[in-house]
């Protein structure tokens, strides 16, 4: 295969930066699959470019125009999800299952909002919420609207998930009628790259709607104003690190961050070995732990189980993750990949031994050598599925304040009580999902309430739904995901709820017949 | 009149500093009123207990019993109110007709959502939109809910509303079921105080729900976590510092701004002289650029005239203002106070240097010795009233980059064409109102699609609503209050949805049956 050069879209043209480049690997193999440079683009004249060209041409559009902008970015995608399913592959350590769910995801979050678009109709001003009366007299009238925000969003995106990552945001953006510039990270950006050329030779945008940049984002932050708007995925470092940003606290710049998080599963006491709502249980962690080598911002990383359960857990897990055979992820009979980078191997290292000061390694062997179809003996960045085992539950530190981006979670053991295992949940000081098995609603609702405020959203398996559960990794378009704390305090999707946050809510007061009449809100 | 002794109330106790603290003077006379100090207090363990024993009483309440904490708390400032406004003429600088604006407000506000609180009713947890099917089957279901976060909201209030300043924030806060700690700026804190006392001795509420802190913050900033909220109204540059905080940055902690704005008063083409519309604009600036001696977040500071009528407005506004008389604000017959201190007046002095830049004065004399009833030369921090007329609306700096905190606002000149007007008006870079005037739909919405975007409010004059509408400057509990860019990116009031900032929302997913009945939204 030819290595592939990604080029940068900015102003309307293709671009390409002037030095070599950082060079993209197969993390399978380490051979080179790609270069990218950045060097001597001028940002500031793409941001600009899509402010006045993108933005003007967005506000002029309705809703559903703008939803049809989205349903021809899906189109696009799907046409070319061959080609994009096998860059996954060879640029990201992804199985094909693995690489379907974030194409997939891009597809489907995309054709999602663009029917939301077409909902929401031949309109460019939104409501929000009833008119009322503001005086006594009922004349003096107030009405609340959305309008889009005048400036342009950049969409910071993770290595884990190059397609989907940037859909969800360019779709609520978009359709709230901001254009966009969306940064990948580099490491994986062929992917990205290859869906910036379907929707720019098959999407046809207009001009500035849609921008992308192929590598390192060089002073672009630097440029953003009072209209804009920062969104990121990533690390807490570094979402810690733009929040700070001079141009970014001085223009009030909204950033909303996705960051960190050490997603919790808990087993309810209720729930017997062997019965449906254990299987799914033992299935959905299992899947939660294993897809994409476990670096999904979902993926399940502590455990809680009644400790009269534990030893069976561990079992139990073990049994179906020596089903997930690792190994070159391009070969069939693989079912997971390398981890996507040298760096990301390095992090994941450090981080299992911070966690071994808490906790001991009961399922896999972190010292033994990797072996599977397709793996070239110190080739490649695998690693293994890794269960631990937290010591004391209440008394562990990194289990609960490190996130470790990779197949390993801990099990930690705890009292059966609701109480005892919110408290241990909120440990993690702000998550993005956290999961909760059981068939009793009284355990249910006291977790909800224990919480509820520390997470985005709240998986809920029971015997009810096995045949209908989706797992709680995935994220749906129509559910928020986010989360306060360490999850970065950010939210995203969740239908319109999304959308607002590309567009500035003023309340219109003035003369009953006057507000009426300039928000569409007559009767 | 005796030196009063500010005190604290944290993790339910009064509290005082060890040191002789602040002294809090009188602007109209410079004499000693107050002191304030908090040295040696114990911040961690005040929002610690705020935390745990006002947080967890609170999420015991239904919405209907916070409302009815909210009553009390509007029901003891209004039994005190004729000494807090004898407070804010003294320490405050307040005429009594200003002095009422501040204290009425937080009665208002605090009875407003009361009211809200007993609409919501007896329920805990609040659902947000409509449950969804998020399977093929129907019985994976998802449902959005707002929860109280667990956490304390800090509230940093300015000088110029020491009673309402903190009273919208808390009525949120508390109504959405999070405890609070506010902490006015120590100049004028007199009046918060007073309020304090009247809450702490006549509301009884449950201890931790309300704290408050009489003068500098300390260390308390520092020890902000993944659960509490800042909510800040000041300048922009300590808005910017509070939200650059390591404490704030590491734990995502939501701040809430509200800053400066350069707030614009536009009169429509179509307003002829003498018209209805015109009293009404002429009237509206008039007030809102005196009221409060011009210290008024939402005061009007630039006011833009299609350039045939600027001679006609500035003569106008020159002849209300004349009737405005100057003095000592304890004196029935005078209609504007002094700035608010010592540092008011040298910045709105220095303001004013850096507005001559770009403009002339057209009304008022800032060289000449300022006389009115009760002032003895030499004391106290008087202003004169001031219009200012831009000598290039479009080349101007500082008219659109500086907010002067006083009595004065600068005309400029536009074509009379609304997209001239928007242009100019969106140079503010954010603000939180915008006031137009004109009788002509058509203009009406080119100016809200050309400058909503930019602003929280919009407030349309009109001849229909003279006799009902109440003033861009008057922030109303039902509508939005807040801005992007300059003004902050904040958000506050407007109803519900300045509760939901105190909460969070989390998606609920699961058996439909269950997470129906848990989240109480069972048909």
């Amino acid at each position: 295969m030819a290595i592939q050069k990604i080029e940068s879209h900015l102003a309307g043209e293709w671009c390409s930066g002037t030095s070599e480049g950082a060079a993209l690997v197969n993390p399978a193999t380490e051979e080179v699959v790609a270069t990218s440079s950045t060097d001597g683009l001028d940002f500031a004249k793409g941001l600009a470019f899509a402010r006045e060209e993108g933005g003007a041409a967005l506000r002029k559009m309705t809703f559903a125009e703008r939803g049809e902008l989205l349903q021809r970015m899906s189109d696009a995608l799907q046409a070319e999800r061959e080609p994009l399913i096998d860059s996954a592959i060879v640029n990201g350590g992804c199985t094909r299952g693995d690489a379907k769910f974030d194409v997939d995801g891009a597809i489907g979050v995309l054709a999602y909002y663009a029917r939301l678009g077409k909902e929401l109709g031949d309109v460019r001003v939104l409501p929000d919420g009833e008119g009322m009366a503001l005086a006594r007299g009922a004349r003096f009238w107030g009405q609340h609207v959305w309008l889009p925000r005048r400036g342009v969003a950049v969409l910071v995106n993770a290595f884990n998930f190059p397609s989907w990552g940037f859909a969800e945001k360019a779709a609520c953006s978009i359709l709230g009628g901001m254009p966009v510039v969306t940064k990948p990270a580099t490491s994986t950006a062929l992917t990205s790259y290859l869906c910036t050329k379907a929707i720019v030779e098959q999407a046809k945008l207009p001009a500035g709607v849609y921008s992308f940049v192929g590598g390192s984002p060089g002073d672009m932050l630097e440029h953003l104003g009072v209209q804009d708007i920062l969104s990121f995925t990533g690390s807490a470092s570094t979402g810690q690190k733009l929040r700070s940003m001079a141009a970014v606290i001085k223009n009030s710049v909204p950033v909303n961050v996705e960051a960190d998080s050490l997603n919790a599963a808990v087993l309810g006491p209720d729930v017997d070995i062997g019965s449906d709502a254990w299987d799914l249980f033992i299935k959905d962690v299992s899947r939660e732990m294993s897809q994409k080598t476990g670096q999904k911002c979902t993926a399940v990383r502590r455990i809680f189980v009644p400790a009269d359960k534990v030893a069976d857990v561990i079992d139990a897990l073990g049994a179906r993750l020596d089903d997930v055979q690792i190994g070159d992820p391009s070969l069939k009979e693989v079912r997971m990949g390398p981890l996507a980078s040298a760096a990301q191997l390095r992090d994941v290292r450090a981080g299992l031994g911070k966690l071994m000061e808490d906790a001991d390694v009961a399922y896999g062997d972190p010292a033994a050598p990797i072996e599977g179809p397709g793996i070239t003996a110190g080739k490649g960045y695998f690693f293994p599925k890794l269960i631990l085992k937290a010591r004391d539950s209440h008394g562990a530190k990194y289990v609960h304040d490190l996130e470790v981006f990779g197949p390993v979670a801990t099990v930690c053991a705890y009292s059966g009580e609701a109480e005892d295992a919110a408290a241990l949940v909120a440990r993690g000081q702000g998550g993005l999902v956290a999961s909760i098995y059981t068939d009793d609603n009284r355990f249910a609702e006291d977790m909800m309430m224990g919480v509820a405020p520390f997470h985005g959203r709240l998986y809920f398996g029971s015997s009810k739904i096995v045949d209908q559960a989706l797992g709680s990794g995935l994220v749906l378009p129509m559910c928020c995901h986010g989360g306060p704390g360490r999850a970065g305090g950010g939210e995203e999707l969740g239908g319109m709820r999304g959308v607002n946050h590309f567009m500035q809510r003023t309340a219109i007061q003035g003369n009953r017949a006057m507000v009426q009449a300039i928000t569409g809100t007559k009767e």
